[in-house]
């Protein structure tokens, strides 16, 4: 059984394994009357609540590396990309479809450990697997979710609601996911890559920890604004300003860089902070009034926040993004996102 | 602009010239209260209702080829594989996220062609665009929806009511889609392809219209189970006879095939019938003292229905599915599927 590859088990068979494969409270219970295997699944919402969908996809040779990561934490990233945008509205996860496109050649048995990933981070978050779809992909291994959340009481953050005073602020620290990126590029020898603190660096980026408890708690603290750091601070912070149709400026000296990015990346850390991609944080802003009481609740949760800025009025004569260096001198800033195709 | 690709343009400017191209209606709504372009979507169901929820994709190379297809009708089909799962369950359309998985040497116009074709069949459906995801897929065009519906007071059809006694029936004709796929594998001069009922045959295959004012019609008439023919009815049926655990008996003569298709395929058109895929129409199970209400109902939307079998019990030592000829012989009929895999 081991060496059995999924041309050798049948798309039908596979399914019938990765479904089996799910902890019992992923694929039934009271809100999924209708679960994996009819045309479609039937899922209940709560009463008055928003419904909340995202979808997002990781591409082998693109997204990941099958020799960088292990099965496992591939299924966790694969819900935790997702879950991040859930996180990011204040709303609660409630179940996502899978799709799978698979080569034919893959093993089942790494394919049933992307599929212990993926449901034990369900499990653990209260998502509930629907179903899904297994199609060819004869280039490139192929993970899609699309992912439904509720928004209690129709209820949710959006990106646009920012005001010229509100600060800015993220959650844990900044750039960690690429360090990690960085060093699982290097040679196995590397010094950087045997420092005891590399095993953490390279955690970030394989098996991201979205931040569901603080999006709903930033929901109940009056954030005015939020969206989750998926393309680095630079890339996503031109977004919530174009949504809110205002302008920002970044404190440098505030930036929340871990320690272990300072010291292994010496060069390298602020533009890892800055630029660096899939930190899978959240972004926002809220009235410097309501901070403090949000910093002591985040708190409670396990979590830090920090405020990094300010939000600005628009000004067509002025730089979308300044930067205030610690020396009083401010810089504009260059905005951007990685772009896959450009 | 002409030759302009999506290299050229980036993911960010693509996604803007994708939104803008779609008709307003299919964008925003009261029921759609927070479209492209946020972390997330927010859809408010209508009260009571039950979400169902699909997801199906299309492949390169798999399920199309760019030089058999126009990108209109790629666009169209796209939409139309998700919401035939939406009619098998007599729910009606909501919702869709799409992911485009791009080379990057894609040009923009033809993008945009693909998207009309959408569009224009989403508005036509009452289907709402709630967003998507672009992403990189280096060797294969990969076109990924999730369909959310909305199954009114929480009813719906399944695969597993089907009762011995129930007739077994199914809309429109069996094998077109097969037959026009047969004729585009064909050389332009073959004198079936250029034969005046190709076109017709082709378009089956091309722009499916999937049965959404029949499956809410079925529910309505008491259908017992309902599916709808993706894999072929000998790849189908047996799906709907093991959610309900029961057996077939199908009426060989009563097989509603397409004129066309006996003309084109005089050899080959049972089998085109029985085991050809992507119809596309519903499968269906109800009592027979229902069936001349549904013809003459389903007549009033310009469908037909025909029936073509009897639900028996299930027993261990006989057939799944028998075939009784009009020589009044009885055939075991093997089933089974088409699989990408195997």
């Amino acid at each position: 059984m081991t060496g059995q590859t999924v041309r050798d088990t049948g798309e039908f068979g596979l399914i019938a394994r990765l479904r089996d494969s799910l902890p019992a409270a992923v694929k039934t219970g009271p809100a999924l009357t209708l679960g994996i295997g009819d045309d479609a699944a039937v899922w209940r919402p709560p009463a008055a609540a928003a419904v909340v969908v995202t979808t997002d996809s990781l591409v082998e040779g693109i997204h990941f590396r099958l020799d960088w990561t292990d099965w496992t934490s591939l299924g966790h990233k694969t819900l935790a990309v997702n879950l991040s945008d859930i996180a990011a509205m204040g709303a609660k996860p409630a179940l996502a479809t899978i799709t799978l496109g698979l080569r034919g050649s893959e093993r089942i048995d790494d394919l049933l450990q992307l599929y212990q990933g993926l449901g034990n981070f369900a499990a653990r978050t209260g998502t509930l697997i629907a179903g899904g779809d297994i199609v060819a992909s004869p280039q490139a291994l192929t993970l899609h979710v699309t992912l439904l959340g509720a928004a209690a009481h129709g209820r949710m953050l959006t990106r646009s609601g920012a005001q010229p005073g509100d600060l800015i602020a993220v959650s844990g620290t900044l750039g960690a996911s690429a360090a990690g990126l960085a060093l699982l590029a290097m040679p196995p020898g590397d010094p950087a890559r045997t420092a005891t603190t590399a095993d953490l660096l390279i955690a970030a980026h394989l098996r991201p920890e979205p931040r569901l408890a603080l999006g709903e708690l930033l929901l109940q603290h009056g954030a005015s604004a939020a969206m989750d750091l998926s393309d680095g601070l630079l890339g996503d912070l031109p977004k919530l300003l174009d949504a809110s149709d205002v302008a920002a400026e970044i404190e440098a000296g505030s930036l929340p860089v871990a320690a272990a990015v300072h010291a292994l990346f010496p060069d390298r850390w602020r533009e890892l902070a800055l630029r660096g991609g899939e930190d899978y944080e959240l972004l926002f802003t809220l009235p410097p009034a309501g901070f403090a009481d949000l910093v002591a609740a985040a708190s409670a949760i396990d979590t830090t926040v920090t405020a990094i800025g300010t939000i600005l009025p628009r000004e067509d004569t002025s730089p979308l993004i300044t930067m205030r260096h610690p020396d009083g001198r401010i810089e504009a800033i260059d905005p951007g996102a990685f772009d896959h195709f450009v």
